[in-house]
């Protein structure tokens, strides 16, 4: 038998110092929330020089979300779905959520970001984070554009992703029948009005 | 020093034999669905005798309920809830719902289960079990009793599932602001709507 050559291996070194990067802005992002983290807190923790967390996955943005893993990227995301008329918003931000479900990638770490938020304090707090900084905070220009006030876009936000978030878990985790293997139009034109509501609606 | 005399002793025997039962069961019930699983097949499974399964855990329902830990009986609940008058049964939904997850020990319990769901085919397929045959085949005569459609039955209740679970992920697991902080009465008042529609309303 010859030698046998590894040409493609693993550089344990290179590979464990971005765990480690990923490990330590994980608790940082958790204990002091987006804002207040630090790249320079953050290579304080793992130990290195904070050029290569820079020089690992660029901006403190970019870092936050490879530490949360969500498959998409919300500041390219939400402008094409805000842009074009508010009466059709309502169908065009269910159908994005659903596509992104329904994609095998994005849908399976959508399904790991719900399972370790359930169980896991610092997840629940990640996916906080995430939600009023990468998506509350890119509205409040977008829907603004939409003729929603600023100071109702927290809440209507909020009541938007509670009837997404459940549709998700319904039709896509639990598959609850029949709404489980009801076609998408279908979908989309039964929940569109809680989603018009609590976009524009009156609030109680 | 003294002999030491362990008086509440595990009984390890006792112990595995409702482990291995449950174990069991919870392959069967995914595996067959609910109304196809019999205790005789749990008990072969579990190489017991059946008279045991019924020892330990009563009839299939309770061995069921055992299975997928849900704190909550809805034969005793959902009669509950929709005793009263129908303008304000949203409310008296959203009030049981929230109630069970303020409640510290059954509010734990559904986070296990949601978790569980979703990294989880089997406790995926026990949930939708649960669903279908402990919920929405008791809506059939309780929401029937209001005016419901009994062949829209299954459609309502996924949509209203819907809302509520994601309600529970948005405020109780994720804490998104200001949702979470919100008074349940205004909670009720914002969300109860929706409820409605999706029990009353014309279906798209």
């Amino acid at each position: 038998m010859g030698r046998v050559v590894r040409k493609k291996g693993r550089r344990p070194g290179k590979q464990d110092t971005r765990e480690t990067i990923l490990n330590a802005a994980r608790e940082v992002f958790a204990e002091e929330g987006y804002d207040k983290a630090s790249i320079r807190r953050i290579a304080a923790d793992a130990g290195v020089d904070p050029a290569l967390v820079h020089h690992y996955f660029g901006t403190k943005e970019q870092l936050f979300q490879a530490v949360i893993q969500v498959p998409l990227d919300p500041g390219a995301v939400l402008p094409t779905v805000f842009a074009g008329d508010r009466e059709t918003l309502p169908q065009r931000i269910l159908r994005t959520f659903m596509d992104t479900w329904e994609n095998p990638v994005s849908g399976q770490a959508f399904r790991a970001l719900v399972a370790s938020a359930a169980t896991n304090k610092v997840s629940a707090r990640l996916v906080r984070e995430f939600f009023s900084r990468q998506i509350q905070r890119r509205l409040r220009t977008l829907a603004a554009d939409h003729g929603v006030a600023e100071s109702e876009i927290g809440l209507r936000s909020t009541l938007v992703a509670s009837q997404m978030l459940g549709l998700a878990f319904a039709r896509y985790i639990a598959e609850l029948q029949p709404l489980a293997s009801l076609p998408r139009d279908e979908v989309v034109a039964l929940v569109a009005p809680t989603i018009e509501r609590y976009l524009f609606g009156e609030l109680a």
